[in-house]
């Protein structure tokens, strides 16, 4: 694991574990006057499944790609699993509101419920899709590595998305306990479930920027240079076309494809 | 204007549009009896100048690259333009809730106000660094070409972030009106407000996937067919090569350039 790698994969798991402690005490142990402790309830199952088992493990799972070590499908066989446990708590993390009030949907009204079904739904889809494409290794290389960038593309979308709607959940939990309960707007428990949801924006950036960030940042120079010696043996390059292959290469980067770069 | 990108910009703008519409009938027209209307009140221009000021037309600026024909100093001028103006609606809708009770800060308690301080705060950063380097033309252009991709990477990250701050923020206004208006959960007002946080989470994929994707998609393999050709076969760098390397693709190529490398 490189230093650059090493230091996005340590922070998000620093802080993806700080979060989850967070989310645990004061969903299952933190009791007050206007917050008794209530064990186990449907609300407290909904948070951590959803907090820690979807958005924790997904993301623990997109970064899978930057930093295990073995070959790619190991790599994609872990993603995967991991992938799959994050869908099986998302569903069941829904599941504890299907059967919250009356009736399936009767609790699908606000936008909380609304964007969940939507990032649940999409996430199912390309976990679905992914599922196919691992199974399906005797397709056409090209065809998978057009797939790719979207399934990257949508992967990220719908991480970001499921963040999102972890932060409105906060606020409707924080506005409930605030209208019903009495508690006061400024106050040590508010304090603790932003900083939850601003960890939770944090983490975004740290995965987002794992996933599209340069891998081999360090020795990114020197595989272009490798490849353009190697493609061009005896041919000479001029500078411009050395710079404009640099440039665009860096930028390749963002676009996932440090590892094929690896690969060649 | 190529036809995938005409496309990303024409449904960017037809949603973008209705939403607009949308926000402003809601917020300034729309009257019944749990929502009176009030006119021009801090909250109504806290919304507009938030959703159609700051995120359309931030979103608009991001769209530029992808359409706007001249040259590259165009389209960044009225990049830098745009984003300007949406960081002045973005100060001055802070400014409304700065002035709403006593006391600057003591309107900031919630989720959604500090991620909008967030938000717009790295906006503000993003602006500036995107206006010194955009009057730094002298600086080295491997020193810019080295920026552009946190540039985009940050820029496309406080974007969404401030939609997600939108959709906590469309949350907030529709509780409130549920528990201090006695609106009913399931009602037209709350379909339609749903709706708008929807419709932002839309723009937010198309916005992005047009700032991400590849503008020269389909010609794409064929230049890098003959640039590889082309370096193989003594030919100077052709016309074309260099605008598909130097263009406005820049590292638009994003993902797709998998495919480049794997059919070296």
């Amino acid at each position: 694991m490189r230093m650059g790698s090493d230091s996005l994969v340590v922070f998000a798991r620093l802080l993806g574990l700080a979060i989850a402690v967070v989310v645990v005490y004061w969903f299952l142990l933190f009791k007050s006057s206007f917050a008794p402790r209530k064990g186990l309830t449907k609300t407290t199952i909904h948070a951590l499944l959803m907090v820690i088992g979807f958005i924790l493990v997904s993301g623990e799972a997109i970064l899978i790609h930057r930093w295990l070590p073995g070959s790619k499908k190991t790599k994609k066989a872990v993603h995967l699993l991991l992938q799959g446990v994050a869908l099986v708590s998302a569903v069941f993390g829904m599941w504890t509101k299907f059967h919250y009030e009356s009736g399936i949907f009767s609790n699908f009204y606000s936008l909380h419920s609304w964007m969940g079904l939507l990032s649940v739904s999409l996430f199912a889809i390309q976990w679905v899709t992914g599922f196919l494409s691992f199974w399906h290794r005797g397709e056409a290389r090209e065809t998978r590595s057009t797939l790719l960038p979207w399934h990257v593309f949508f992967g990220l979308y719908i991480y970001g998305l499921a963040i999102a709607t972890a932060e409105t959940g906060l606020l409707v939990k924080l506005t409930h306990l605030q209208t019903k309960r009495n508690l006061p707007r400024h106050c040590a428990e508010s304090v603790v479930l932003n900083g939850v949801g601003l960890g939770l924006v944090l983490l975004c950036a740290i995965v987002i920027a794992s996933a599209v960030l340069p891998k081999y940042q360090k020795s990114h120079s020197d595989e272009v240079k490798e490849l353009i010696i190697s493609s061009h043996s005896h041919y000479a390059i001029t500078r411009k076309y050395k710079e404009c292959l640099y440039g665009d290469a860096k930028f390749f980067y963002l676009g996932f494809s440090d590892s094929v770069f690896i690969e060649l």
